[in-house]
């Protein structure tokens, strides 16, 4: 009996990857505009290539963007490319297509649910607040808090003791088959991998772990109606694909 | 013969702090209303004081409010904090009264524009930004960036240079009788102590150094007309009102 419905944040539950491309180009239009003399894809691959060896959570990107051009600090250009990327981030926070349906539908259905993401705890919990979602989730359950990251079973054995399930009683939907779903996996959870975003074909040597694959949110629904009536017979699935 | 007007940022041309402390109001009122479990004034209270203490640029106010509060961390409240700072802060910026109409009129007159500020150069880029005045000024001196904060002589006689002009074709123009007046006086600039906000009360010790007092600022106009048909008496003007 499946009591609990985790999801993962990013690009499962919140449309990040786009956002996030939308807000650097911005950024880098802007920063052009004011006066910073590159074209802009020198500029924009820089940045790309800045974000692939720092991180994305890495917090003097337009600083080391002028280092790395050869241009002289500029506060003035640093300051619109932060305007630009805050005012897109701002105004395109979008979920993904079907969220809001599908978690009404599952709290209708009687099911709890969580979240279970990695990132920073603030900058996490602002995607949720301004997507108006806590509502709909007990709890959330953010790595870069509890000190341990996804894939790691703490995480997943952590999020079972708060709502006091077990593993098997839990379905784990996420966008990324080594983090999400090996993770929720080694626990013993069952998984449902959300083909969606950049990760929807990466990481297929993981393939294995997902129990379900689906690219619609709402067929969440589906998979926890079967498993609750106790004819899954979801494994098939996934070895029929490969 | 004045041939440079030089502004300070904070509450001459940007209306900060009535804006500052809305952010502040709407930030606590978001906090309580995602659960934090202190009343308005309590906790109002306590961020004014630990602002007092640790400085307005301190990055972590929210999280040293729940600290002081006895509050356990909750990365949800502080989300809720910055949230509202900072739809409050981008909805909310406005320029201080008659600033485009004065700026604009000084341009026509013939006048050169500047702007002398303290505080982090990246957030005082973004309110020069925010509200498109930047094409007003040919250079903005920021302490932080230069190393050296008002009323030192330094960051003025910097800025003089920056101009190309002697401090007697200058004119300081700022909300506060220390950092502004006594800083632009102490290297031979002309003064005017714009009397607006919370200063406008505050630091009289350094009023003999104000040549000017005005509570709007198209009155700058009539000044730099007066100083420059050479009928100057403005220095009666100060000590008249004392």
């Amino acid at each position: 009996m499946i009591k609990v419905v985790f999801f993962d944040l990013d690009d499962t539950i919140a449309d990040t990857t786009r956002l996030a491309e939308m807000a650097r180009k911005n950024a880098i239009e802007n920063m052009i505009r004011h006066g910073m003399p590159v074209d802009f894809d020198t500029a924009y691959n820089e940045l790309l290539e800045l974000i692939n060896e720092y991180g994305s959570n890495f917090p003097r990107h337009f600083d080391y963007l002028l280092r790395r051009l050869d241009l002289r600090y500029n506060p003035k250009w640093v300051a619109a490319g932060v305007i630009a990327y805050h005012n897109t981030k701002f105004a395109y926070l979008r979920e993904v297509r079907h969220v809001r349906k599908t978690l009404l539908k599952l709290r209708e259905m009687g099911l709890r649910l969580g979240i279970i993401t990695d990132g920073d705890p603030i900058k996490q919990w602002e995607k949720i607040l301004r997507l108006d979602l806590d509502d709909f989730f007990e709890h959330v359950v953010i790595s870069d808090f509890e000190g341990v990251k996804k894939p790691h079973p703490k995480i997943f054995q952590k999020a079972l003791r708060i709502f006091g399930v077990k593993a098997q009683e839990a379905v784990m939907v996420g966008d990324r088959l080594y983090s999400d779903i090996y993770g929720a996996k080694s626990v013993g959870m069952h998984t449902v991998w959300f083909r969606y975003g950049k990760y929807a074909n990466r990481e297929e040597e993981y393939r294995e772990y997902a129990d379900h694959e689906i690219t619609d949110l709402l067929d969440v629904l589906k998979i926890i109606e079967v498993l609750n009536s106790g004819k899954d017979d979801s494994n098939k699935k996934v070895h029929a694909d490969r």
